[in-house]
């Protein structure tokens, strides 16, 4: 099961993680929960101020929470400066990833001239292709396939089913979710005679340390030069990145998100699920981008920006919708209005 | 071929599905098609009133439709109160399902306590992982990867290339298209110092009987809690679940539909293909959502919503979409004009 | 590495592709480059306005412009009616794509009745189902599924773990790349009595000529007759084609792009990213659709067209879109004011 029977007291979680202990620190834990869903032995944690409602009638053994919090908890608590970060750390404690196991399965195809440190762990049923590296402590799981002039730094993960087009170089600690595809040609087309012709795509693909890569998501290669995630860019399942997107470290990215060719985007910037950005343009440092806005200009400011239409019953909106076609005409008659 | 010689009588059909039969009942049906399309020995249907204009012209030997429509029918016919349905019978009977093969491709690797079922199947190029079970009947086509702690409910069928990648666990029945990925890691981080840390993701995911699941559709499973889709769930293709979102029975949602973490859906919902639903929110039962809206608040009443806005000639929409930007604006001026 | 030591010069350049010659004829090209990334020996070019700026500093030993550009050029130049065909076609001499390598890899799973010429090439891990059929000069790379009663046309390309679940056929040349599944059941469902029945999904798919398919992206087969791709439409990453959809000859879709069932386009149409086509409904040749909009009625006229609204700040946003919940509304206001 997920949660084996480890067990740390409330005393140990505290000095571990630098935490305020208040009540009983031989309180014993066995794992995490929810407010709502821990039991005994569980430590809970108020994070959202959504779920507070939900903190006197836990059944927690102890609770780990902001210092406002605290006089409410019914149970022993760790106060933190900030929960959802204390909670992420002692979690980890009660993760059971499976243990790395090195060699290479026998069934895994291996290119003559591919170099796999004998500390990485290969999966069934994997294809490392020609000039393809592979650091030592990185695990290629089942079913993917690393094509030509890869490589994959240490510690790396690639869950399963991951495809590695060619060109694609993974730094440090990076984890890759099923079905991602990264180094697939970028959608290079010139229209010639009546005819598409390809544009070759020359470039690669270069990630950074610590990103994450979620599942089903595709990252092109560049067309002459490398689409690039700096480090510690975190992508959720099913977003698309263009061909010579750059990627600012720190960024977040949630599902469904899309960047267009050549797009660039800065640090800590937090993009919403499905979030369009059309192609050639910059985004700054710090800027958020709420779900399902459309970016098709440079953004040269840090804040938050927004586009996506929040629904109202089918009825109203098709009346208002019909209107938002007149609005031009329904603004001229304003202004005529305003100068008689 | 899809279609093989198997033929049916008009009136075999009638009785078998509850039918009445008007015209000769010894026709003979070897097959289905569209009005525009059948030709002899082929059944028709004309269950979308758009294609009524084809009634006329039909090559088909029969057609299955409702009673409103059966007296224009220029040959025998089959009158339902819901056409599609009995047409979407009648097909089934026509319809070349590969037969169950049971035992375990000699390329398959199984774990060693993982419990696979004399009576499933599995295809080449399969993983099962350790503690997962297939129960009877079940079918992992080719290419799947099942990792630790799943189970595969009686009669369900993974046809190709899924992934199921930690403590998932599907019911009786259930159908699950190629691409898919179940069970990947949410999307949970907590940026501490200027970086991110991962939350890590405890929970599972619980598919329930009959559910089918889009190719390429995404479900993470959950951060302690599990992911849930209750009995009869339909999801299209590419749609992504985030982490501990729950999806009442006989929901259906569209292609490219996403919703994200700890979501609730309610039971009988209807959600359009490309609609955004966001975080800690519910939605109640029978609710519809139109394509590529947005649901940002929870819905507490049943009742059809929208807020995606339809295309016009871009010239247009440009100039209404720059007064859109005016329209707070534009308002206090009507206010005030209405106040003079 | 991508760009081996291959040589040419200007002046064969110039002659091989109909190009207008300026400056050393001898001026030798091994490789090709951005205006602001080339340096010795490579060749870059001006297409995109955007980069004009870039023409004056670059170190490329010569450019590819249109005549307007070619007085600015610091370095010898080609002047091109259209200079990003003719990058392309440039480009495509240094591009090294793998040779085709003929034969069946020992791992690979063929169905005793498939038939594979023996001059295609059938990578690792993959397996070829009933009556499927693949051309002389066809690779179908590592961990791909081909099922029943498909075919692959000559010169085609399945890049890598690519699924075509049932009857799906393929013309000559045609490019799919990693994680695209063609011919998953379409999503038909008939509500019956408080559950859904599946309607049969009984048709195939249809790839023309010179199609182009991007990774992740899904086109489902169709319900009666068949789904189907005209020649030479390009499809970008992560699309989603329904059932029964017809895409006319040289159509070009970008990125997470959705096609309900039945839909039609036309010839011609460029598509943006992440628009969402309703189903049932028809496109006409050469429309253009920018970047997520949502298409719900047909369109019978050429043009462009629009309904993606562009980020503001989001404080104005909240309070502009505060505003068009009451348009209809504000909308009378005006009218009444008019009349006054």
């Amino acid at each position: 099961m997920a949660t084996p029977a480890r067990s740390h007291t409330l005393s140990e979680l505290a000095e571990r993680f630098g935490l305020e202990l208040r009540g009983a620190g031989s309180t014993v834990i066995q794992g995490v929960g929810t407010l709502a869903g821990a039991g005994a032995w569980q430590l809970g944690f108020l994070a959202n101020p959504r779920y507070r409602k939900e903190l006197a009638a836990t059944a927690a053994s102890a609770v780990v929470l902001s210092a406002d919090d605290a006089d409410a908890c019914p149970v022993p608590c760790l106060v933190a400066k900030s929960p959802y970060v204390a909670f992420a750390k002692i979690a980890a404690l009660f993760e059971a990833e499976p243990a790395l196991e090195p060699g290479i399965h026998p069934s895994a195809v291996i290119a003559a001239d591919a170099l796999v440190d004998p500390g990485a762990q290969i999966g069934p049923f994997t294809v490392i292709g020609a000039r393809s590296r592979v650091a030592a402590g990185a695990v290629v799981g089942p079913g993917c396939v690393v094509g030509e002039d890869c490589s994959i730094g240490a510690g790396s993960l690639l869950v399963a089913r991951v495809t590695l087009v060619a060109r694609v170089r993974l730094g440090a600690r990076v984890r890759i979710h099923p079905g991602a595809v990264l180094g697939a040609d970028g959608f290079g087309l010139a229209m010639d005679a009546g005819r598409w012709i390809k544009v070759p795509q020359l470039g690669g693909v270069v990630i950074g340390d610590d990103c994450e890569i979620g599942a089903n998501t595709t990252i092109d290669r560049g067309a002459i030069e490398d689409t690039v995630l700096e480090e510690d860019v975190r992508l959720d399942n099913q977003i698309q990145v263009g061909h010579n997107v750059r990627i600012g470290a720190h960024t977040a990215m949630a599902g469904c998100a899309a960047v267009a060719g050549s797009a660039k985007i800065g640090r800590y910037c937090l993009i919403g699920g499905g979030v369009g950005v059309t192609g050639h343009l910059e985004i700054c440092d710090r800027v958020t981008v709420t779900a399902m806005s459309l970016v098709t200009r440079s953004i040269t400011e840090p804040g938050e920006y927004s586009s996506g239409m929040p629904v109202q019953d089918s009825r109203s909106w098709r009346r208002n919708g019909a209107r938002f076609r007149q609005l031009d005409a329904l603004a001229r008659k304003i202004g005529a209005l305003d100068k008689d």
